[in-house]
């Protein structure tokens, strides 16, 4: 067997984490991105090109093993119809385009008899507000499209901030209408899953956000047990459902009486398994480049009872970083510390994370958030 | 502070995986090698020139923060001169210097009152000979420079193999003469140690060597406490002895009655020392990265009870890897697999590594070689 090269759609943190681990394992790694990118240069081969050109695509892919996807904004759909005849394309284009979709991912989920909060794919204002009037306020618009972290969302607490929400947001085809999901905790699975049928599925994690962005995951989330089984139960139903082909990430929603409701899925390695690298036996971004070569799956168990994982948010905007307060951090004991080469820093935006292990949760918890706080307040 | 540059002289699997320690943490790596090399290939910048000139290693150190070495062969004496200002070397060359040479080692350890095998540095065969009245046979006869894994060395058990063995290695400088150590286990430790002062002592190992190689490492060693004690001891005493900075690796000799006998210092991350990147919690490598920045260390203890790394070796001649055993490896639990990426395999040649960690050393150690020979066989 030659060596298996690797490539990847897409050049930021998910891609610079998934071939760590395939060249850890002597594979060969190529990047496609649209414009040079920081977290992939220096790993493996990186072309850029316009991804969206079936040329630049097929090209790319010739002599990959297989290709995957960074993110479901990558051009899985333009690659599928001209992908070479030696080269796999996983997860499917179709799989791609049910998640990035936040309608369709909806509805294809509600009719696998997946729990969520109730939505409506609005075409008009006056949709909206109709469904607005059986969902009750608050509520959320969502674009179909292009929304993450609270960008292309709108939280509408009334019908008259909803006509706001829908001047500012709607696209030709609407909004996404739905209802508020009154959760006491957001949670996260992973499911790795790979053609030939083989599957391992991650503990459920605890995610806290700020902002609408992930501050910390703890995992294993402090939950009953039997809230866990019924988390993994939908996570796994949910992958299937969308026909899911290497890590699928599903975030969901904890209600008080103990239910579960799918938030939403991203078909690829997520910001929610980050701990997974120091944190178990295999990392979501080995998981995923076995998966997607259909080879044999590893455990995905904790090493360790805890482990917790916090971003390093950008604070300020800068065209140089300044890493000041990285040797600080590894003064933390058992503190794995991860920075993605990005050159410039901004507010929000995602530099680097640093992951925890231990025992008691409250202290793998202030050693991590420790060591990101060290390293952020200065980058 | 900018992102630190770290320069790695060497461009092997121990300069691949101190690479992937600082791409992690996002530091910069750039490599300087004398020919076009698999390991380093697709990380970081690749410089291949001729490292001997002077005007090469300072063209190449220019920009970098520290330059460290891959192995005592690199020409670390050749850059000391010509360093740029804001440049460190670590380790120094005198370290380098002292460790290359392995008649000069062993007199800087016993000076420092280290124990080792009794050893001569014989000029003339007949020298040779009267060293072996004195310390009888078996003995070691060893080049200076340049022998390692059995390259360069010589057991011979009578006047007439020493003889044979003279001629057949013997240098204008003559040879090391080294009484046989009668060991009954050979023992590693690692020591990271910073230009501050900083030093971590890692676990004390079993190595079994076959045919003059490293074959397992495990960790940690099953020994006394007290052996271990004094293991620690001397490796952290003969690494100062040296002035070793960054990982300095000690190879060590258990005798049947508890003694430890000093069989010889590598100033670098070590093959003893890869089962550091699972079974610590930092590894080898990473505190090679931390200690030649000067920045704080990190912690050397195990993660699990037990972690036993195997070597994959290759064992047949090809300009083509095979890697169909990889799949079948990772099919073995608990097991993570490093390949170097080398394009040619050779009999003996390292190719990469398996460890595996859990709590009972038969089955971790089960576990670790039945990963390794199912990729080596096909390999």
């Amino acid at each position: 067997m030659h060596t298996p090269v690797i490539g990847i759609l897409g050049g930021g943190q998910l891609g610079r984490m998934t071939a760590l681990a395939a060249i850890r394992m002597g594979l060969r790694v190529r990047f496609l991105v649209p414009k040079p990118a920081g977290p992939a240069e220096g790993l493996g081969e990186v072309i850029v090109g316009d991804w969206k050109d079936p040329d630049v695509l097929r090209r790319f892919a010739e002599g990959c093993t297989v290709v995957t996807v960074e993110s479901e904004w990558a051009p899985a759909d333009v690659l599928e119809p001209v992908l070479p005849e030696d080269t796999a394309l996983w997860p499917k284009a179709e799989t791609v385009r049910i998640i990035r979709d936040k309608g369709r991912q909806k509805r294809v989920l509600a009719e696998a008899g997946l729990p969520l909060p109730a939505f409506a794919c609005c075409a008009t204002l006056e949709e909206a507000l109709a469904a607005a009037e059986r969902f009750g306020y608050p509520l959320m618009l969502k674009r179909y499209r292009g929304s993450y972290d609270g960008y292309g969302n709108f939280t509408a607490r009334s019908p008259e901030a909803l006509k706001t929400g829908w001047e500012q947001l709607a696209q030709e085809d609407g909004l996404l209408v739905e209802a508020w999901a009154p959760f006491v905790r957001e949670l996260a699975v992973l499911v790795a899953r790979s053609p030939s049928g083989e599957e391992v599925i991650y503990p459920v994690v605890y995610t806290k956000q700020v902002d609408h962005r992930c501050y910390l995951v703890q995992a294993p989330a402090a939950i009953d047990p039997a809230v866990a089984e019924e988390a993994r139960r939908v996570a796994r139903a949910a992958v299937e459902a969308v026909g899911g082909i290497g890590i699928t990430a599903v975030e969901l929603f904890e209600l008080a009486d103990g239910r579960i409701l799918i938030n939403e899925l991203a078909p690829r390695p997520h910001n929610t398994g980050h701990y997974t690298i120091e944190g178990c036996y295999t990392s979501q971004f080995e998981n995923h480049v076995r998966a997607v070569l259909d080879w044999p799956l590893g455990s995905p168990e904790l090493r360790e009872p805890v482990a917790v994982m916090v971003n390093i948010l950008g604070r300020r905007s800068s065209d140089r970083i300044d890493l000041r307060g990285l040797p600080e951090a590894l003064r933390i004991p058992g503190v794995a510390v991860h920075l993605y080469g990005k050159m410039q820093v901004r507010p929000g935006r995602k530099m680097g994370h640093v992951t925890a292990t231990g025992t008691d949760p409250e202290d793998v918890r202030r050693r991590a958030e420790t060591a990101a706080d060290l390293i952020a307040r200065y980058l």
